[in-house]
């Protein structure tokens, strides 16, 4: 028990000393000697961020047994990039003026240049990982992926065409391919069994769902914090936007001009947020129970803490 | 002689099943299940282009002894993918309407679907070279030099301050780096030695200088005409827009609402388009003598009838 809670503390430790040099390697590859692009990517990457897909690939990597730090920081700074330079070409299209609690680079610098930070930030993530041979597959893979989910969202925004089956398509593109790569890549930096690299595939893949779903509830629930309709929805009833809205398929409701809103609203449809958290909770569960084939170790227990966590947020 | 004339038309029918790879290349990595992608993709890509970049690497593969032109095929594709993803977010930036003579994607499927088709082909790019081990290196250098290059012309479009130094800046870093390395990337996939892979670097990069130089002499040109000023413009005198705008140094002339006409007109301040070809012609000399290592060849020789068409060109 004694040594469990040493194990922990340790891990933690060793842990954040991993995040750490995630930053290092963040701020070192944008580093640009074009002042905009230095000042927009840190702008960006100093709002911190919940640096969730990194601390997947970290902990990842050391329930595999892996203890060099550093030579994970690399991709896992890339994955976190990848994400990072979704987001800003996101505020663009969604003419997105807050990001993290800081208006975002759209808002600040302008669109070209925050079409030029974002391109700037994925050239980073290519750059960190040249050195990673065939690992730049599978990263490459859930960068197609992610591109490809963003305009599929955009795809039925426009054509105000989402069903249950758009949206999960969506999220599994978006968001779950890049956290599959996390573990994955994670998984065979520690030189594990082809077995052990499913695993945490399966356990990325599945928090990302959860991830997103629990991340597009949160996001609905503000919303109706900030258009003052309710004064904190009642989250287990799933009343709101989803009731207001009517539609039992995807084809109803009006069009939104805003397609983060729109894609919230929609998955709402003939549905309760409730629903949706229980959905979540299941996916959870699934990306637990992937564990299984791996031995005991302080960070296998992050990792399920880590899952519990990502549904049971609350920002 | 006649050995030559054979040696040099087998070559270009080499070439050409070369070039035939990287378009199926760049038709296979762009085939997204996402329809928008795929057709936006298809639409530029099917509007043709030089191929210059790609030319360049086959040839440079082919100087140094390489003949499996399928191997080259994909990081050829991916020169000119990475070429075809700046210029689809260009064409955002700058209010393109056409390209390569036809509508551009953002004329034809809006800004935000333009945004993501460039962003997808860039994730081609990094899929195309993913299995290309420290080749990686090369392409994403440029990759970070080419998103630099075009920030600095954005920059200096918006302050207004242009000066040679500036200009020469933006074109070695948007254009001359993704020529040196396609030419670097041949090298080694034909196992060439350092100073072979050096003298293709050199190679590119003076003919990706003297082709972003000639392309923006020929874009003034036709503006010129465009704009009805002169029936034809007189490139040996230099006069038109440099002259109009009568400026000296980087911070005259009136700010112009479009980047790439502000470049091009500060480029010819204090001077004339006739200076420009010249020193055009001067890095298409310096490009060629770097071949002086390489033992003659109708791939040699076609790199030299190469450089000398990118000065001699007149579209």
């Amino acid at each position: 028990m004694t040594g469990t809670v040493a194990g922990t503390a340790t891990l933690l430790e060793h842990l954040d000393e991993g995040l750490a040099a995630v930053e290092g390697a963040m701020l070192d590859v944008t580093d640009s000697q074009v002042e905009v692009l230095r000042d927009a990517s840190r702008h960006i990457l100093g709002a911190g961020g919940k640096r969730i897909r990194p601390r997947l690939m970290l902990l990842a990597y050391m329930a595999l047994g892996g203890s060099d730090l550093n030579y994970v920081a690399g991709p896992a700074a890339a994955v976190e990039l990848m994400h990072t330079a979704s987001v800003v070409h996101d505020d663009i299209n969604d003419h997105g003026i807050m990001r993290r609690g800081r208006p975002s680079v759209n808002a600040t610098w302008g669109r070209t240049f925050a079409l030029l930070t974002g391109d700037f930030l994925f050239t980073a993530v290519y750059e960190l990982m040249a050195s990673y041979g065939a690992l730049n597959i599978d990263l490459a893979q859930a960068a197609t992926a992610l591109v490809e989910g963003e305009t599929l969202q955009a795809t039925a925004v426009k054509s105000n065409d989402f069903s249950r089956e758009v949206y999960m398509r969506v999220i599994a593109l978006k968001t779950a391919a890049l956290f599959r790569a996390a573990g994955a890549i994670g998984a065979k930096l520690a030189d594990a069994e082809a077995s052990e690299v499913e695993a945490l595939s399966e356990f990325g893949f599945n928090l990302g769902l959860a991830f997103q779903i629990i991340d597009d509830i949160l996001d609905l629930v503000a919303d109706e914090k900030s258009l003052g309709k309710t004064s904190g929805i009642d989250v287990d009833q799933g009343r709101g936007v989803a009731v207001a809205l009517g539609a039992e398929n995807g084809h109803g409701g009006a069009p939104s001009a805003d397609p983060v809103d729109a894609i919230m609203r929609k998955l709402l449809e003939g549905d309760t947020i409730h629903k949706a958290r229980e959905q979540a909770s299941l996916l959870i569960s699934r990306a637990i129970d992937s564990l299984d084939v791996l031995e005991a170790s302080p960070a296998k227990q992050a990792l399920v803490e880590l899952a519990h966590e990502v549904v049971n947020r609350d920002r």
